[in-house]
């Protein structure tokens, strides 16, 4: 039985991470030196894990594909970071100088297109079937309106629960699923199952969201409270947020937010939130997500795939609960 | 025979349009409206038209393919103008406010990277040979580290014509060159002849960039000196820049660059290369990409595609001479 954490996984994440750095060199000394600055550190890989984890649904095939896929969504998903970091003039990624602040706004736009352009040389050159390529085309385009669509919400105080799902849908569940599908396709794990995985890690994507979101209000005050205020100062509301606007407080809060924020005026929104219940909502939903997937995977037939989502959901959801 | 002011082509370009735009057409009110802002001013269409006019060397298929591809390059095109905008900061665009001045540079990065999405889209439902897929995926790659290689050599007094050519191979060259061979590829053409069209396309690109700068220097003076002067305030040095700095007012001008630059400065140095015979290398430059891609054309076996590109030509080089 393969474990997460079994050599074979380790060592073809490895190798996805070492095809990713491989699939980069290009261009003269400055293009090469930022390129390796970007993989001095490196992420969860947790798309590749997904990817990994969904070809393990169909019949082992030659790991040089699985590896290139997997190396694909991830240097696509690296892109979407680099250019998110622009937008949110993020100083930091992954413990270190994002490329927006190390190198410069400009330079970030073009690295970001860069990778997405390398990503889609992986695919084009895997030969992937059209279904499979439809659907990967389709997912990065969500991931951009997903984006455009939270954009135009900025500061927008009516922004709905469900309006608010489908930016989440769109930036972070699009690429989940096709990570855990596009695998278990390759490796034909047959149709039924690979729409079952797409199901699953659409949930997943909609879950780690959520987590995201609730992250803001638990741990280390000091640090993980400024991050929600910075959201809140430049129009970014997550779903506490647009729950509590709804709530008994939503009027104050309304009011607050339209006004021109200060400090106090911060404090006494997160303050709101944690009051009205909107944290415990956000909880129950995560949990609900979290006991439909479980449920979903239970449903799948027996395989490594089964097993080893079984092994992963515990930890995805340990961040929170 | 077709002419390039025949109803086939123009009827052609302007479906090309109605797909790139159809092709965009998702997300909320508020992505819609700016897609739709984005394309009340069109450009001149160039790659399309190139496009169309490679098909014209072999056997004419189903319109919707040439049409799907032509839609495909465009859109990549109008995307990497987007991104232009931003780091450029470029007011206008087309006779019409850019995205990033209209909307703002945060949502040109993801508009700009929404059009790239779809560009991929169109490729994967349209099911292109694999060597097509990565020729142009190759293509597209180039053109984002020719951005990289560029904005590498801000300021750059030591950059040698050389690679300032790398710089423009990928900017322009690789885009000009995939459309004129992939309308070719796609219709047949023979191995033969799509290498030739791709080097014409590649001549032509570098020519056009080439005429680009020179126009830094002809016309209007009060409207086109400027651009030139914003260009060398921000460290982008054309190539009559890159020529004169190797002359005998090099030295003069290398000090006069690296001194912060007065409106005075800045000046001299048009002066100074205009005497330096900097205008006239570039000039020569372009004459001789013009005869060298003449006679290409010339050499194709007779077709459409062959008396189109002749009447282009002295189209396409009208604006200098």
């Amino acid at each position: 039985m393969v474990h997460l954490d079994s050599p074979y996984i380790r060592n073809l994440l490895s190798e996805v991470e070492a095809r990713i750095v491989d699939n980069l060199k290009e261009g003269n000394d400055y293009i090469k030196s930022s390129v390796e600055y970007l993989f001095s550190s490196t992420g969860k890989m947790l798309r590749p894990l997904l990817l990994v984890i969904g070809s393990e649904a169909g019949h082992r095939k030659d790991r040089r594909e699985i590896i290139n896929l997997a190396a694909a969504i991830e240097t696509l998903h690296v892109a979407t970071l680099i250019h998110d970091d622009i937008i949110d003039e993020s100083e930091m990624r992954r413990g270190i100088p994002s490329i927006q602040s190390k190198y410069s706004k400009d330079y970030a736009v073009y690295m970001g297109d860069f990778l997405l352009s390398r990503s889609f040389l992986i695919l084009a050159e895997l030969d992937i079937p059209r279904e499979l390529g439809v659907t990967m085309a389709k997912a990065v385009s969500r991931i951009c309106t997903g984006e455009m669509r939270q954009y135009s919400n900025r500061f927008n105080p009516d922004i709905t629960p469900m309006e608010y799902l489908k930016i989440v849908s769109g930036k972070t569940a699009a690429l989940f699923s096709m990570g855990l599908s596009a695998g278990a396709f390759m490796c034909d794990a047959g149709e039924d199952v690979v729409k079952k995985l797409s199901h699953i890690g659409y949930r997943l994507g909609l879950a780690f969201q959520l987590q995201d979101d609730l992250l803001d209000y638990t741990g280390d005050d000091a640090v993980v409270g400024k991050e929600l205020k910075v959201d809140l100062l430049r129009g970014y509301y997550g779903l506490p947020v647009i729950h509590a606007l709804k709530g008994n407080s939503g009027a104050r809060i309304r009011s607050l937010l339209t006004d021109g924020l200060t400090e106090d005026d911060l404090d006494e929104i997160i303050h709101l939130i944690r009051d009205g219940g909107s944290i415990d909502f956000t909880k129950d939903l995560v949990t609900r997500y979290r006991a439909k997937t479980e449920s979903m995977i239970q449903d799948l037939p027996e395989s490594p795939a089964r097993s080893l989502l079984l092994e992963f959901l515990p930890r995805f959801f340990g961040r929170i609960h």
